[in-house]
């Protein structure tokens, strides 16, 4: 019997244990999408004690919690205190068995904290207390931390309109990791409220120096932004978006549809439809032409609980995993900018595992040579960001395209715990080749170029993807 | 090598052993969804021989021998002997392999009957004439194989004009297995042929005693027939259904769509969804004010085959796994009641093991705290009540969602010696966690904990949250 | 620690290699279909070195060298040597580890020549040397590597209007391999392009000799060439579509629709989409008459690419895996044919493994007793042609139906090398089988049925099945 999480946690053979301790484990981390808060890294965040870094806007264990029947008073409530909160926590943690939650507890506690001690009611105390102690020294801090994952380069999210005032002030300061920004200009298609559409390209139109009466103007004002955001170091651009949007447009179509948004009227979901369609392209050409990577979160159906998003907002444990229809139109769209030679680097992320091998399969057909991997199917995103969700995604990328050419792992994160999920990660990857290895699926005797392989995708190939 | 269904059947680890043969396996057979006739049970029917009891109606085997080449008089025939049927049937047992119903089979032979031979021509014979011998002895009665098999509840499917007449007598008579309904109103909303829905609606109005003249007239007498069925102690709703129906409509529009359809006038396909959606949530209102758990089924598209349709009927084997897309209305649904707070604990369904995922994320948008596990992903149903798809329903729930508040495992089934299927899902979950404990991914120390989920998800689970 | 790629590759249990050693791998090959080009049968085609055998037409390669960074130059290029091109891809080959090329690769590489060398930049030159030295010797020719291979009987795709010369003069010569035509129609639907459709019908009338003015002079002469296929032995059709055509239409809209764009116009999409349905029909009644096999490929997207599309063309790697929904259209035409028993026997090929229950269970409907296995699902096609992907279809297939009876492995191969296909697929199947038994799953004590039954779905459920 393997134990709990020990030193070979996940390696279940000789070969993987070899991949991970001499090759994958010593490499630093690339964090390449995460939501992290500049802010908190600029000021050095310090955390008061566990319940605050581990409970506070993490909607994976609200949900855990709320299925456990635990009031919500203790996972988002003003009036109940740290330890209260964290106590129902700690109760749900033996029921969230099975759960990635459990893992990525435990491997949170013994990487960061040192701590073997399995969470439940009875340990609950003393490893509250233990850690507490800990987060409020300096060494735990939000840099503190980053530095005792070995973390290289975080690519934070982050809007058009903002300042990037700690991007800049971290790199004036040379802090030791990268901190780059990364372009998510969601709201700037986001046309189904005029007047919150309104509201946002005024916003953009300040921030940029643009005035905006038209169109034009608006990619004009994100042009702007756009290297703006290239000039403090991002290399990566971000969508998030319910399905691929691929309609047919004319220019005067796209223009009379921004009128009329910005004029206050709302639009019929044609129009919507045409608009985002539009912006897409906009933004691809403009990635391509900074030699960027654009990514694509794709199908998720979001705030499906009306109740409670009227009291807690979005992004508190209310999305899950749509099952919409994309392949045509995701090829149309990356088909329409390959037309022109403009389609940039591209990692595409789906919700649904149901689309692993449509995606594995679309992505072939825009590798054209001139990067290696040069579209990308993204690690397990979100809700599939746990071992069976990453050993699909690996699978199915190995036999329908080239899990060696992979970019590997992202938190996704906006916690500074979450970096034992690189370690997860490469664990799983190790293992799954480990196995291959030991049931002849794959030659011992190359077991020099696997361990290039395995260091490759746990750093290597984001690092020369991305150039940074 | 391990052998073929011993005590360790699907066992593979020590730990699986222990926590099947020490916890699941003692425990009591709660069967909160099946299609057993009552009047069999009120009878206490006795069952003439082994084809009698596994052939008739049993869609699954006639299914396969109809792969196997086998005509359909021996399968729904009138002119072939029971004898002749059942040699048919063990004809094809080997050519099953791989099926679960060559698991079924010799589970049922050797639980029910202390068989260990394995059925195929060269023992037919002698299988047929001893299972047959036992079956006219008394403890094989219908009453006497859910003795045998420890059953404490089953909950039986039954329309709302029912008039459950032996689930009555049988509480009456002080039967010591519970045998509960389920009200399945799957007619009162099957409005496509006008006639038929005339009929129903009729004997509805006579059942309940409601003069029916307009649609309101429907739900008070439906309402009446609620009533009735919460007094014989139905704690269960269930609904068969190809699609989520969450149309928009107005309370005018379905009086009048009501008006039409019982005027005799066929009604167009948006009024068909729009009344199967008023009805919806009619049902799912009277479900959350009684407190039961309203189940749905969804996804299968039935009676494909009309050439056998016409000589068969319904329910013969023609059935199968549709792929309906459905995220956006199943939420809307569920967010509908949920928004009024008229969300019933619910068990969602699916026969297209694509959307596993999906289910499982979707049911996390409305766990409120209120009820452990409120929103339930349903156990493997019709295709899926195989130990792939078993593992796969929770392996989904353990990642997505919490399998330790999981309410288990239902037959679904016909046949009275079906109740194997529980001993089979019992070891198919222990199996789970036992292989999870094996290598290293969850904590041996915790095996306490381990050994009460086990026992809850096997039966403690389904007590508490069916309030049996 | 297992050798890769010995005796016992694939092969985990000794039940399995008792199985294959001495069961499957005897058996000869039935490739039921397949893209050989006739005429290098016929004439005997020499290969003139290893680049040409493995590079030409091979778009999987071609894939892996692009998504490796590799110039389209050494892929399809004309300006680049054989030995340039060989060079990029043995440097490609590491980098497809765990890709079904890299297995391919090998198993081609030990079997066809000999070789035991694992394939690399460093192993590049001797290999090359090597395999081309053996290339050019006889025991090396089209006809050779098919005898090598044991192949028994090969299934080559033909268009109606093809003259099956080759065909005809291998059955006068008297050649050892059965070479047979299958009848592949799909250009009589494509009425897209009006002005094509016109050159195809003009054609099409030439060869048959039947005047063609109306729709049901077409159907006359494709059934003139449908009966010609027969004379030369064909017994299979094949079909590749996106989707399954089932709309409702009457005769006089088909009359009408052929007049329209036989004259030259576009149709719309509703015509489309009738006239496919009609041919569809058409085509199975054909098939049914004559006692063929009808096979449906279908879920494809192809020519995505459109930048590549037009300097290289149709079949060059630019083809993903479509996301349809089918499950009603493909009920409703199976059931059109059956509802007037003129259902033929019939294999479904899906291209999104989303679907694989969907059809294990959709063939379960068509079922009639008439003939064992009557409604198949086909091997792994393309994109799922490898290890995860076959046993994803067997386990599918076994779950939901009977395993027992598949008619097994194709190639669908261009190349004369591809036979090996047919040892992994067989390994696969005698390792799951082993594992079920090794596991307690299967009983030991029916091994002789279990050795039937691999040399059954190895070979001859195919002979039988067919009535080659």
């Amino acid at each position: 019997m393997k134990n709990f999480m020990d030193e070979n946690f996940v390696l279940d053979t000789k070969t993987a244990q070899t991949l991970y301790h001499d090759h994958a484990k010593k490499l630093p981390i690339i964090d390449y999408h995460c939501h992290l808060n500049p802010a908190w890294i600029a000021e050095d965040h310090k955390f008061d004690n566990l319940a605050e870094i581990w409970l506070v806007g993490d909607h994976y264990k609200w949900r855990a919690m709320r299925t456990n029947g635990v009031d919500e008073r203790f996972c988002t409530g003003a009036d109940t205190s740290w330890y209260e909160k964290f106590e129902k926590w700690a109760e749900t943690v033996p029921y969230t068995m099975r759960n990635p939650l459990y893992h990525w507890t435990h491997l949170e506690l013994k990487s960061a904290f040192g701590i073997d001690k399995v969470l439940n009611p009875s340990t609950a105390r003393e490893i509250f207390d233990e850690c507490t102690a800990k987060l409020r020294t300096p060494e735990y801090s939000a840099r503190g931390l980053m530095k005792k994952y070995n973390v290289e380069t975080v690519c934070t999210t982050d809007d058009p309109i903002d300042s990037l005032e700690h991007h800049i002030s971290l790199k004036k300061e040379g802090f030791e990791i990268k901190v780059l920004p990364t372009w998510r200009p969601d709201k700037a298609m986001a046309v189904e409220v005029p007047s919150e559409f309104r509201t946002y390209i005024e916003t953009l139109s300040n921030v940029s120096g643009v005035k905006i009466s038209k169109y034009q103007d608006v990619i004009d004002a994100l042009q702007k932004r756009h290297d703006f955001f290239a000039s403090v170091g991002c290399k990566l651009a971000d969508h998030g978006i319910e399905e691929f949007y691929a309609e047919d447009y004319t220019q005067a179509e796209i223009d009379a549809i921004f009128n009329k948004v910005y004029g206050g009227k709302e639009l019929t979901h044609e129009e919507i439809l045409k608009f985002k369609s539009a912006m897409m392209v906009e933004f691809a050409i403009m990635d391509h032409a900074s030699d960027w990577t654009q990514q694509f979160h794709y199908g998720a159906i979001r705030n499906n609980n009306s109740r409670l998003f009227k009291t807690l907002g979005p992004d508190t444990g209310f999305d899950s995993i749509g099952d919409f229809t994309v392949a045509k139109n995701m090829s149309k769209f990356l088909n329409r900018l390959d037309t022109n030679n403009q389609l940039a680097k591209t990692i595409l992320y789906n919700l649904n595992p149901r689309d692993n091998d449509l995606i594995t399969t679309m992505i072939g057909n825009f590798q054209d040579g001139s990067v290696a991997g040069k579209i990308q199917f993204g690690s397990g995103w979100w809700f599939l960001d746990q071992k069976p969700g990453m050993e699909a995604q690996m699978n199915s990328l190995s036999v329908l395209g080239l899990l060696s050419r992979f970019v590997g792992m992202l938190t996704d994160s906006r916690s500074f715990l979450s970096y034992p999920r690189h370690e997860y990660f490469r664990r799983i990857l190790c293992n799954l080749i480990g196995n291959d290895v030991e049931n002849g699926l794959l030659p011992a005797s190359e077991l020099d170029f696997m361990k290039q392989m395995v260091e490759n995708i746990s750093y290597y190939n984001a690092k020369d993807f991305f150039k940074f």
